[in-house]
């Protein structure tokens, strides 16, 4: 079978391709693994990795055109005899560079061409991100029946946490964030030991890994109804029509600040834009945070088969926030949400 | 209150410290975070971050020598008017040293007396670490009386990530390794779909962190005792030898090759040490693996109040694996256990 390591190899052209970093050697190998090499040229493809993994990679690289050696030693006995070698500049420590440098090697970037291909998901990928998107939402709408008066924001993320892996998920795509209350006018509140009160505003933004692939989700809901909350949902409903706005209105080619601006434009007309403090979205796959940028400043195309959020916000310091967010994909130019539980205000 | 941030700046001694990586902001300032950057120069310290954290960090820091400001633009920017800035070298990518170069300035590595200070822990420090040992304790000792036959690899993850979430973790210090059956004979198991059988080996390596610290313990056990594990239990009896012998033997001023050939060579006498294919232990912090490594190359010194990992293991490739491990630390120049759940062979 031909791995992504291969394509990767002829894309860039160089005499040597050499790859260290852990999410792309992933999407080159496939294998997750905390230490490796992968070393690319005219002959083939070897992984490189130490005695914890060399048995889990032969097995599961064994009918693909990487093979597996076990190595421990310098990027300089890698790279003996080459006089070529691509790596991702971007990414490439300063130490790591200069040993390079000093061995007389022409050095390439490598990163350009991993950032296009990653961004444009392969059919496969796209399954792994639609499956981790599916347990994130069948394990957030199992939650919401769980949630109840005096749990703390950990608590209700261990909940979370615990039916996403029951779902399949490996694990979180990131620290899950549980903020109730006010905590939630933080847009990246560190979730802690605050415990739920009636009329509390209950802000989850999660996302968990399926085969080492992101889905990343959030819903902002009412713990119980104190009446005292009008403002709150008159707020909720347009940066609803912002999210829904976007997944309408965003097409394939659009770039990522059109995009942003699509949300951002619509806030605008509500007199809310100046609380929506970052930006639209994000390209989501091995990693949470990868290309394209939907922000007002990003020049990225967007694509089909490309994954990214949806995610408008707004934040009253001191008061609230609502977030609300899907992991999306372009499909025919159309946008197709893949995280997809209901978004109507929820009063729990 | 004065932080580490003035502590690293004196002992520095450059003009300007400029600190990006995420864990060493973390140390620096305390706040955990996924953007900024923190300046010392001889006027005091400023932790410079985007809109996500400014509220949340300005909070936390108020009564330190910190301040805190809004910030998205360049490194260029921040250091302008410095002839000399302080960078972690070993930590700062290619991309980032030619922005310092080419503005001239003369750059000085960090890096050394970052590992050295963070790996000599504070009161508070081994405080935090000590919690989230004991979180990691109570949370298997609950999970034990609840894996049953038929559960899968993931099920076990999911319910020990529960309880160490239940008891005060704010998450994993790194991707629960649960391996059934023959699965534990790879030191670095993916934790799967595979169903618990009776007579199985379960080698389960977890951690969790508290207030940004982590704890590191595995323990290897039976579910249930199909009297066909003589080798087995031979085996786990001396890898248990080596664990306590490296606990009883090492002292403080003691290299980190000396800590490892304690249980290196109890397994030597054995005849076992070839399956012992890592090295002993390494450090733990803010990060699960840091200064100083217990291996059989490391010069490091081993000091009190540093905390590292007792983990000696063998490995029979394609029938079971074991490994023994605590979070430990050195007081006094004696070794101290901070996770200490029973190491007799557990038959569940």
């Amino acid at each position: 079978m031909q791995t992504n390591a291969t394509k990767i190899y002829k894309l860039i052209g160089a005499e040597a391709v050499l790859t260290e970093a852990e999410d792309l050697r992933k999407y080159l190998t496939g294998f997750s693994s905390s230490y490796g090499y992968v070393l690319s040229d005219a002959n083939g493809t070897v992984f490189y990795t130490d005695s914890r993994y060399v048995e889990g990679a032969s097995a599961f690289l064994k009918d693909t055109d990487i093979c597996v050696k076990q190595f421990t030693g310098s990027i300089e006995e890698l790279l003996k005899g080459y006089k070529e070698v691509a790596v991702p500049l971007g990414r490439t420590l300063y130490c790591d560079y200069e040993k390079l440098n000093s061995a007389g090697l022409k050095i390439v970037d490598s990163l350009p061409a991993f950032t296009q291909a990653m961004s444009v998901k392969q059919s496969y990928e796209l399954d792994l991100i639609e499956k981790a998107c599916k347990i994130a939402d069948d394990a957030f709408t199992s939650l919401k029946g769980k949630i109840k008066e005096g749990m703390s924001e950990n608590e209700v993320a261990a909940l979370l946490e615990y039916e996403m892996r029951k779902f399949g998920a490996s694990g979180t795509s990131f620290d899950t964030i549980v903020a109730f209350g006010k905590n939630s006018s933080v847009p990246h509140h560190e979730t802690g030991l605050s415990k739920l009160k009636f009329g509390d505003v209950v802000l989850i933004d999660f996302g968990c890994k399926f085969k080492g692939y992101c889905s990343d989700c959030t819903r902002t809901m009412l713990f119980g109804d104190d009446k005292k909350h009008n403002e709150f949902k008159e707020a909720y409903l347009k940066v609803l029509e912002a999210h829904m706005l976007a997944k309408d209105k965003i097409t394939c080619n659009m770039s990522g600040a059109e995009a942003d601006a699509i949300a951002r434009n619509c806030l605008k007309k509500h007199g809310l834009d100046k609380y929506f403090t970052h930006s639209l979205g994000h390209g989501i796959g091995i990693n949470i945070h990868e290309f394209p940028r939907l922000s007002p400043k990003s020049s990225d195309t967007l694509l089909n088969d490309m994954v990214f959020s949806d995610e408008p916000g707004v934040y009253f310091e001191g008061e609230y926030g609502i977030r609300i967010e899907d992991t999306v994909t372009l499909k025919d130019g159309r946008v197709l949400s893949l995280t997809d539980s209901d978004k109507k205000l929820t009063i729990l």
